[in-house]
């Protein structure tokens, strides 16, 4: 039998993703389980988007454009003018969700072989898509005591090489919830302006900003504006994950014609999405703030909560919906696997994200997870009550 | 400025997609433009497909498993079975349109370096996507004069290196419309044992083959059964090209593993394209029917037409809904270029891919270019008629 790649040997399986099949032996046995580990609202998605799904009367669902729908690149120009992102309407090229925005770039702009340094904890699959791409993650380390602030700007510098190619941020981050300061983004916009680098950029979560500091845009920042590539993703600010649509902002003209041939290759995003995405962009002010008020108010219970439980420990969150928490145990991925196979309490168990997969150092993070706070407060509740009863039943407890 | 990577620096534009700006401006000039160059049916989608979509009444659009729906998957199964290929639900991994599934194959069996065995001419996007895996295409020349037939086994084997992964074909063929013996089959299924090869078989036209020959897809192929990665879309079938739902069909354990790792990086495939599909395998009978009798009808039409212009000449294609065309021109490329650009015929033009794209031999196929038909009589009618007239206009006509 032909051997499978060793790209794929080496990717690391998904923290998200990778203990769904105990999760679902745990709901076979008939247990309840709290879903913390995935970034997927409970929240509706706004009527309006699912109201355009109810009136598409075409009668060909065919190709879109490779670059995506012209009317939902014009809306999404407009939804980002309201952040005071200025870009035009050939800056954007829609994308399968933000997950091959960031693909896109990386095989747009990195080769084999080419460095990005990225602070840690980072969303995993950042490090898939790198691995896909052949290129190389390297991280700096921030810390939970630190509230995951972003490490001195000599830490980075100490790490760029002939092969660093790009810096990669997420603001507000994934799964930190930290939001990077203008200051810190000003030393993010000098490093990359004096290595010439691109700023890879994951702003996702823009919408979810809960400390009154202000949200920058690395298209905020002035004198590197050729050499920002934007992530983007409409999947959570409504509460759509599933249609996939995302897209990658540039000005770098080559860039942009080089990521139109990845996006000609697949032909084209998928047009259902892009439909209820380019409605979704009208969502009423009442939509959003109900959303906001909904993760304000989850964001101080569940942090409230676990730092009640003895040897637990989160920072508070300034935006995105996760929260990166360390545990009073040896090992997160054991307990992780743990609650799922084998603890239950009062028929309920709870499914978090070790925090593992979110460094590349290794060792580093052992005790923590991340967890995503989108459920609602009933759940929350039961989910807390279950972690502390988990927590005093493994047998791994540290404290 | 950053320099863009090189990956897509050597990755050529798209043969289907590169004239779209041409098209663009041509229909900006008020000419009608006639799309022979992209497999986009005009074809209705089947009405219980565009139902399902009125149908949803959920509340939030979420992801999906990465895996794609059980519901689906089931689905998938037994229409596999309707064709005699015998594959569980495990075997089968929903992916984003066929263009995902090739990526994911590409990625989770080769490494940089790596060949495969392409009988050209070829789908142009499996070159991006080898590009983008890092792989190597090598090309085994069919020609037009043999009716695109495989080529005798020998001249595979002369090519097989250390490095030689895997073979892939398309059958029915896109772009030659060929349709592989049982004899030709054997063939590739000797020299895959013999060799411990991956086949890839992107079978996603096996609705469409017109000579009462049988379609024989690698699964049906005895003892090479764990070798075999099989491509497939519902793009085609069903006239839904826009809802980006495919699969990767595969019984090599090890290489599911890897393959998921990829899926799960990228979270799920379009939720909405799967309710789509999984309702359009119950499309009755005749949809598919009136669908087939249409192309059969068509590419009769198409072809009769072409071989009566002077210096014109197409093999009967036996499936799909393609055919590779020779004309009496210096360089299709140009001609096609030209067609957009400089041409119109009482208000009218036409876009077809040029073949070279199709081609990994600098040269061949110059004078060829790809049609889909996929475009209803009358249309065709014009088509033909502006071809002949485009002809005797061009300056660059051979004779």
């Amino acid at each position: 039998m032909p051997n499978i790649s060793q790209r794929g040997q080496i990717m690391p399986a998904s923290p998200i993703r990778k203990l769904v099949p105990l999760s679902n032996e745990a709901k076979a046995r008939g247990t309840k389980v709290y879903h913390l580990n995935i970034g997927q609202p409970d929240l509706p998605t706004p009527q309006v988007a699912l109201d355009a799904l109810k009136t598409i009367d075409r009668k060909v669902l065919e190709y879109s454009p490779s670059e995506g729908l012209l009317s939902l690149r014009q809306k999404l120009a407009s939804y980002y003018k309201r952040f005071n992102i200025d870009v035009d309407i050939d800056d954007i090229i829609v994308t399968t969700g933000g997950s091959e925005a960031v693909l896109f770039a990386f095989m747009a702009c990195l080769d084999p072989g080419d460095e990005i340094i990225v602070p840690e904890p980072a969303y995993a699959n950042y490090m898939a898509f790198a691995i896909s791409a052949g290129a190389k993650i390297v991280t700096v380390p921030s810390s939970i005591d630190e509230g995951f602030a972003l490490p001195p700007v000599e830490r980075f510098e100490a790490l760029i090489t002939p092969k660093t190619k790009g810096i990669l941020i997420c603001n507000p981050n994934n799964p930190t919830g930290y939001l990077y300061t203008q200051k810190e983004m000003n030393q993010i916009r000098d490093i990359v302006k004096k290595y010439d680098l691109f700023l890879f950029s994951d702003e996702v979560y823009r919408e979810f900003c809960y400390t009154g500091a202000p949200y920058i845009s690395a298209f905020h920042l002035p004198g590197i504006e050729e050499q920002v590539v934007l992530i983007d993703s409409v999947s959570k600010r409504y509460s759509e994950c599933g249609i996939r649509i995302g897209a990658i902002i540039t000005k770098h003209k080559e860039l942009k014609k080089n990521v139109m041939k990845f996006c000609q290759a697949r032909l084209s995003p998928p047009l259902l999405g892009q439909i209820v995405a380019e409605a979704s962009i009208d969502a009423p002010a009442e939509y959003m703030l109900m959303t906001y008020n909904e993760y304000v108010e989850r964001r101080k219970f569940l942090i409230d909560g676990l730092n009640k439980i003895p040897g637990c420990y989160s920072p508070i969150p300034m935006g995105a919906f996760y929260t990166v928490v360390s545990l009073p145990v040896d090992d997160a991925d054991k307990f992780c696997e743990w609650c799922l196979s084998d603890f239950e309490y009062e028929g309920q168990t709870i499914f978090m994200a070790p925090a593992s997969g979110f460094y590349t150092t290794p060792g580093v993070g052992r005790n923590e997870v991340r967890m995503a706070y989108v459920l609602n407060k009933t759940d929350l509740t039961n989910a807390l009550k279950v972690l502390a009863e988990a927590l005093k039943a493994y047998p791994g407890r540290t404290i």
